[in-house]
């Protein structure tokens, strides 16, 4: 648990305070006090819990909430406090094209703002080294830091919202090559859009909460600070509007190769097309003059031999030409394979 | 039918009164009554309604909507009292991927929570334990007594909606495996899927009851017990939100379904044309040198036959060579099946 | 045309009345006076619209609008009267998944309910028996009146939900099967879901009329009747629920039937490849040792052709042993046959 | 073009005006006006802009969106007028399954109506005829005149609305029998489906500016006049849920097409898969004896030929009975053509 | 960055101010001020944001999303101006079926308005042109100045919108014919789709600015200019209504890319079908006789060759009859391409 306070007359940033030091801080109104609770190993829950019911006063139900890990993000007005759930996100290592989200539990009060969490936050370590820095966030109360936290969360969307780009791109270039088996990429796609409509839903869920809040809905926070709060609002929009177009993208994949997969079995069937319908009938040619009939009298002729080899010919190259005319010799993937070699 | 009393002078729950203890019990403000009415066998129907109807004086189209079975969740609002319709499941016995739900009929009114049902609820056992270990619940009211009922009730889910989950993932290998037949898997598909539309559609219904109880639309509520519904609510639209992602699973499920076994008759296609096109032009080779020309000098070499074997050897070696580069060949399921035994 | 007074004084249902009687009976505010007209061959027309123009004093537009026989379910208000438009189903007799809507055009005032058809209505039927056997609808007014005849027309709409899903299901156990060919199965999925969304159209206007009844939007209801009102809707409410779910299913049907016939080919192709890929190699070795080379050492030998023989049967076997082991033979549709005899 | 002037006075509607008796007109409030401009070579475009800006004081944008062509419906409020677009449709010649839409543009003034338009309109001149043999519309003034005018046009869109359910109707037949090709087929239900989305989009927007007219929102129109707006309204709002549901229709088309060709493909594929099973193995046991061992004792027997003959003919007949046991002989589209003959 | 100045008194637009002007400009509430600034590479990045903060005295927040090049089209009303956000297009010179949008910033204040953007405008040149030859736009004061501006930047999207749709229609037609691979086409469709998409979404998110505006929602904008900014929002209303409609069109031609390829298979495989059951029994028959059997009577018949060679031309034919009266020759793409030279 770190503790920082602003001290108004002072007009700088302290540090270094403990939970017995709490109720006097929060006494003090002209105090900015921000409270950072790491909960990592619930070694000490007890403790916080204490702390959250009886220094800061909040309903025993947030409190709960809190200590829950599979919350959805949500914004909830107390009397004295607001309490809003958000999600943070980062790529997972193993698999660029997934990522993972962690629970983030803010309290707003008059003059203090609670974090809550379980797991380590960028955005957090950031917002910490700038009031270290500048007073400026402080100065400007507890809902300006509170936008400061939410604001540097949200930019974290844009780096994973960007992988996913790449991911979809060189996914469909390989959905469009197929040279592995199409299980696989269909895998990949599967697991792609499953990590898009997460992203769909969990920025949607959190522009709910940040419309709530930068609409004026809560008296907590003070008409000169929303637009801020609606800055981090349109931030969000954009994110939440590109997972939307990257689900539209991903749906596509799909499409795409089902129907790549359908023009392949088409250049299969054609080529078994071809070559059965060139080679039967030669080897009809071939049985005709295999049988033991006494009387047939081309077998005794000098050239018959020769004559037979001849229109066997004739007819594989007229067959050819039948079906370069019909157009489907010479298509298949390689005018694909051409212009894909040109792009390169 | 089972009567719960807590008086609050004596600070204590008592059991065992009859139908008959009602009127006198209800006329006094003070005490807290919970009335739970099994009606299993619908043997004392009669007698049930009439407590119902002169008692209670609920009006009596809520109480025939009790003896109905076929109800929605709903929320009905009446002067003297509230009526809810909501649902529990639990899941099937024999399939683990479906869940039965069962009616329960609540009655909210200024001292007293009548629950009625023609099934055991889990949830109730659990309610009733805790106010014999316990009169906490009963101290805050009516009002919060239902709430620990709908709460319990709600809890209930999860486990289906867990269970849920781990059928789609294990169906979801079966299908990229597909080793048995493609229509057993989509039945099982189709199963899920109605399943899961079923659960979407209670959870949000219930969800809308909930929705307008937290959002004290009801003044029989009060304000002081709104966060308890609303908790209630948020743990209800959790598991709306997994159903409704459930849904989204279990139809690319059939997507994939779909899209595997094209990709599986892709693999049977070619491997009949490659099939078809090594052995075709071999037997026609055989059939020429079959044929009963008398002039065919090939025929009279030493080493004729000989040089026709290698011939052959040669035009079945080129073929795969091209296929190999073609890469119609080593494709297929093979390498899907490795990377799947690396996982396990 | 059939008249019904309820006389309050009298505390009885007479009959019997002549559109003559009419404005005596409407003048006196005490009556609660039923008038059912049938114009089955449009003889009377002329002679009806004159008694609902100048003895009800109805808005010729709503006039004209009854006499036509197209209309959708709506509800319109005017200061005298209400008038709405429902329709009544029954399951058509030569197609069982099939239904047949017919319009009853109703007129509330203070004291008389108008009811306006052109086809006969087992629900009339019903409340008219009702009536003459118990004038307790008719002591609480013209509203209640009206609210027993949607009551029982909404509850005929029951029995043809039912069939839909008797239809439903047996539709999907021969899309399993497919014994028959295709197209006639596909035929009956495209009826099934014009007939489901017929029904999810007209089940979900009649809502919202029956929605704006019970939510208090017109005065010419009272209050104390709505809950009945809202019960009706209710009922529709469940109706409406279950065509929704209903098109899905015939939605899932149609995705099914798809990929049946998907399978099947699968398995057909699959036969195909393994009957080639034994007969051609066999074919072709035979077609060696018909050439007709001098110097073919084996030919001379003694077992050459028992060995070849062997040879073939030997290839015949190791294909089969592969193409088991590939899973591809013992498959197909074998498996589900015996599970669907299992189920028997 | 046209000045139709009903004279209250007169009780008579008289013709024959020109543009110069439009303002002493205008100034008599107890006259009712319609003026219908015809610009149908634009000859006169800049004598009729002017008659607007000056004569009628029309806004210089709801003037230039007369003479624009490309206009949505829509309907706009002017302190001394209404602006309102409205689409007429008629069936095109040459395609029964498409239709023109043609603009119209009505102001509606206190005492005038003007309708602006280039092409010719059925509605309009059944409206010209009505007044001139009955008085009885312009009476009630000029809000009810363009009631006329709207109910004439709207009325012209239900044949236009019956035809496409004829068109639906025969295609869908002709998707079931498939004589032709596919790709024509296809043709016209993409064609159909533009059709339909266009009727669909034209009649919603339609919908929109009838549904403010006729819910009051304007005070140029009388309260007595709103309910045959109502009526016209509910004409309309049947016309846009038949093309909501032909659109559904036009969707089943595609995807019964999409069906009717796997299940051909697939009966085809049978049909190739019996033939090759049963002429590979009759082809093998050919080549066997066609082999040139010396020791073949067969060939040598009296009745070998005969017996081999007869082998394969067993072969082939148990062949034909195991593929018509398992359902593959006598199903294809043969019953379907019986049941559809019956049906004629 | 150019300034424009229309000096009411002097009824002319004055040019050639420089920054410094612009305190004093604008301190003369008569004057009406146009700031265009164009930030081409960044260079006066910092003394821009200083004009806009200190001489403007515009938020913070403002400024820095304008120097943002990622946002959306939005709207933000500050006490003392209107900050609005819009897209033009133009389309992509290398690829038709693409377009590129660029971002333009714009303040309105009392009597100025700023554009600032990083990229040219065709339609800023446009309206510069404009109050250069007429100072009529400027006389009505600066919102109308706006409006012009967006007037003529929503018009230079029809260009594009109108090549879609042409691009779409000669897509279609290759769809149909399918001369080149599959692949290929396909890669177009989804680039189709994706500009169509992105099309959609930024008129319709520009839509939502120009409502917001054209309801009188921002004082900024007198009521009299109201109706010139709806014209602009009808405009757009057009476009957006034109890339949903071209949407479906795109998903449309999905579609018949995947029937197109799916008939064309079903033609391969019956073209496959019927040469396999030619050949196949012609085949069969020729190994009878070119069996070795010593006693085969018809091998020493005079004729037995020539009657045989009959036999399969008998067969042969009575095959092709069969396949004819099938339907299965003379179907496939013959009369589509007939069909489709007569329409040339």
């Amino acid at each position: 648990m770190e503790i920082f306070v602003y001290r108004k007359n002072a007009e700088r940033v302290e540090e270094g305070f403990t939970a017995n030091d709490l109720p006097s801080l929060l006494a003090d109104e002209s105090n900015v006090i921000w409270v950072d609770i790491v909960n990592k190993n619930e070694e000490n829950s007890k403790e916080v819990k204490e702390i959250l019911l009886n220094d800061f006063k909040f309903h025993p139900l947030t409190v709960e909430d809190c200590f829950e890990t599979r919350n959805q993000p949500k914004i909830e007005a107390f009397p004295e406090y607001l309490y809003l759930i958000v999600h943070g996100i980062k790529p997972e290592e193993t698999h660029p094209s997934n990522f993972v989200t962690k629970e983030l539990d803010c309290f707003l009060g008059k003059n203090f703002v609670v974090t809550f969490r379980v797991e380590g936050f960028q955005s957090i370590k950031l917002v910490k080294q700038q009031i270290r820095n500048n007073t400026f966030s402080c100065q400007r109360g507890a809902a300006y830091l509170l936008h400061q936290i939410l604001d540097q969360l949200v930019d974290l969307y844009m780096p994973v919202v960007d992988d996913f780009y790449e991911v979809i791109n060189s996914l469909e270039d390989r959905v469009f090559l197929m040279k592995n088996s199409g299980n696989q990429v269909l895998e990949e796609i599967m697991d792609l859009r499953r990590s898009v409509s997460r992203l769909k839903r969990i920025s949607s869920r959190q522009l709910d909460v940040l419309y709530r809040i930068s609409h004026g809905e809560f008296p907590q926070i003070p008409a000169s600070i929303l637009p801020f709060f609606r800055d981090v609002h349109d931030h969000l929009q954009r994110i939440s509007d590109l997972s939307e177009n990257y689900r539209d993208l991903v749906n596509s994949l799909f499409d795409i190769h089902f129907s790549v997969t359908t023009n392949k079995t088409n250049d299969i069937i054609k080529f078994l097309t071809i070559f059965s319908a060139i080679w039967l009938p030669l080897s009809f040619i071939a049985g005709i003059y295999g049988m033991n009939f006494e009387n047939m009298p081309e077998l005794k002729t000098q050239n018959g031999y020769y004559f037979t080899l001849c229109l066997m010919a004739l007819i594989a190259i007229s067959l050819l030409i039948y079906f370069w005319r019909k157009g489907w010799i010479l298509q298949g993937n390689e005018d694909y394979n051409e212009k894909e070699s040109e792009t390169k």
